[in-house]
């Protein structure tokens, strides 16, 4: 095999109540990336489709990310890498991750794998570096193990893969302004009050128990964030008449994907994740915002290949 | 049925990672009650062995519980407490939520069960307020529902059942030294860093997975706790000594039990948590300081009838 075609999700990062450590994958909303052998020593990005991104490989965050791994992989022959860019930089739904993740772990099949998965993650994690200033994972590594991860610590990384119910399906709606990352992080405080706190690990740890035992409403009443959201939803216009109408159509919760300005809803069932996507969709014709809009089930998968030479 | 007499589990609050939502109840560690049915309206405290505690029912924290479920009944007859005080108060092992639980679950068996799980949480609750100024539920729900328990929010009180691995061994030392549950919420900080908040929902998270997944390993990797423990731990003597000990022994994770001054290990296996006992002691022989010790699997079934007239 010395060519693999594949389809890397976007992910909705924090998801309310677990900022920096908690992530999910979207099974329909994603790049395309093909990644061959070739002969040439070192990393070639030689086309990139749908958006204007650096095509030299030290600029770019699959670039990087392919560089890191390749520094560890000790092989006399390089790789060629091709992105059709579907996830908009800056939407919140992890374009920067799945590009990154995806050169990973295309190169590790084509390898024969010798890397482990948590050794994808650090891989890809250099391109998230490139992308905010922040090594970050908690995109990265639902990109790449699928469904719910949980980035339990840093040092050393531990990630966990999460049970994730069949019938969950995300609604995310970008609507098209620009936040930077670093500036959606730079608009958080350094401290947080311990009774918030306290309530958003009681959140957390209600929404994993949902997970695990498929409680939908259990899943619904933790989707709460405390601590994040009160700050950063000012950033997103009409954000809470957004959140209300999603919730009114039948969201079990709704909040900012990753730094935003994306806003994701789950909700049980397709059916009902399409009615939240009307409701959304309402709010930002109603006030003029231009926008993007996905309806997808939460992958459990991660990473599928399309095609293979 | 006119008379139970029941088992009331000693309990641990926090366990590390979940400081006031978490809780978890021993099995073989606790007060044994006997509640009967008496015409006479009104809750009465007939007996209380091993402690020397107020039997006026309005000092009494079972007096307190029984009389919040009484007001709620509508009953033309009253009950009777005797309690057999096997926690010491103090001890931060839930000795008044013991008392608390038992008497408000008693006394519902024998009304033929008008109140759910939730109602008994908030008549008990009524006890701790007594007991420390606050009405908190992270001792008498796990008194009540048996095994690990969350509370996930107090407005509205939403407590949840987590699965509870079967090989889990908590061992318990107690210094004989007295920490008062309001001087250890005192010397709490009313706010705390963002960047520890988030390793502490990490290591919350990574704790409730590794209940489900019965991931022992996990269970010990999520047991830390950045936000309290450096602060009360400095009121426990030799601390940092019995949790490297503990540790150094097989302990999963050691942390200090609810307010302290107890301090708690889980093993897995009851011969691992005999071994941490022992690597407990030796610390506080050495020290000079007196103890009490309990070993106990993890009780997965709340309280027990003993017997029943």
């Amino acid at each position: 095999m010395n060519e693999l075609k594949i389809f890397v999700p976007a992910t909705i990062a924090n998801v309310s109540c677990g900022f920096d450590v908690l992530g999910l994958a979207l099974d329909t909303v994603g790049d395309e990336m093909t990644i061959r052998k070739v002969s040439e020593k070192g990393i070639k990005i030689t086309k990139i489709l749908g958006q204007d991104l650096p095509l030299e490989t030290h600029k770019n965050v699959a670039g990087v990310a392919a560089l890191a791994l390749l520094t560890k992989a000790n092989c006399d022959f390089g790789f060629e890498i091709e992105i059709n860019k579907c996830i908009k930089p800056g939407s919140g739904i992890g374009s920067s991750a799945a590009s990154s993740a995806g050169a990973v772990w295309a190169m590790n099949e084509l390898l024969g794998k010798p890397f482990t998965i948590t050794d994808l993650v650090k891989f890809a994690m250099e391109g998230e570096r490139l992308a905010s200033g922040v090594a970050h994972a908690d995109n990265v590594a639902p990109a790449l193990f699928g469904g719910f991860t949980l980035v339990r610590s840093y040092e050393p990384l531990d990630i966990l893969s999460i049970h994730t119910p069949k019938e969950l399906y995300a609604t995310v709606i970008h609507p098209q302004i620009e936040i930077k990352t670093s500036d959606a992080r730079n608009i958080l405080k350094a401290t947080v009050p311990l009774k918030d706190a306290i309530k958003q690990w009681g959140n957390l740890g209600g929404l994993i128990s949902g997970l695990y035992t498929e409680d939908y409403d259990l899943i619904g009443r933790s989707l709460e964030d405390y601590i994040i959201e009160p700050i950063r939803s000012i950033l997103i216009p009409a954000f809470e008449s957004v959140k209300q109408e999603a919730k009114n159509a039948g969201a079990l919760g709704c909040g900012i994907s990753g730094s935003g300005p994306s806003i994701f809803a789950l909700s049980k069932g397709k059916k009902t994740a399409l009615s939240v996507a009307n409701a959304m969709k309402l709010v930002y014709n109603k006030v003029g915002i231009d926008y993007d809009i996905h309806v997808s089930k939460v992958n459990t998968k991660g990473i599928k290949i399309l095609d293979s030479k």
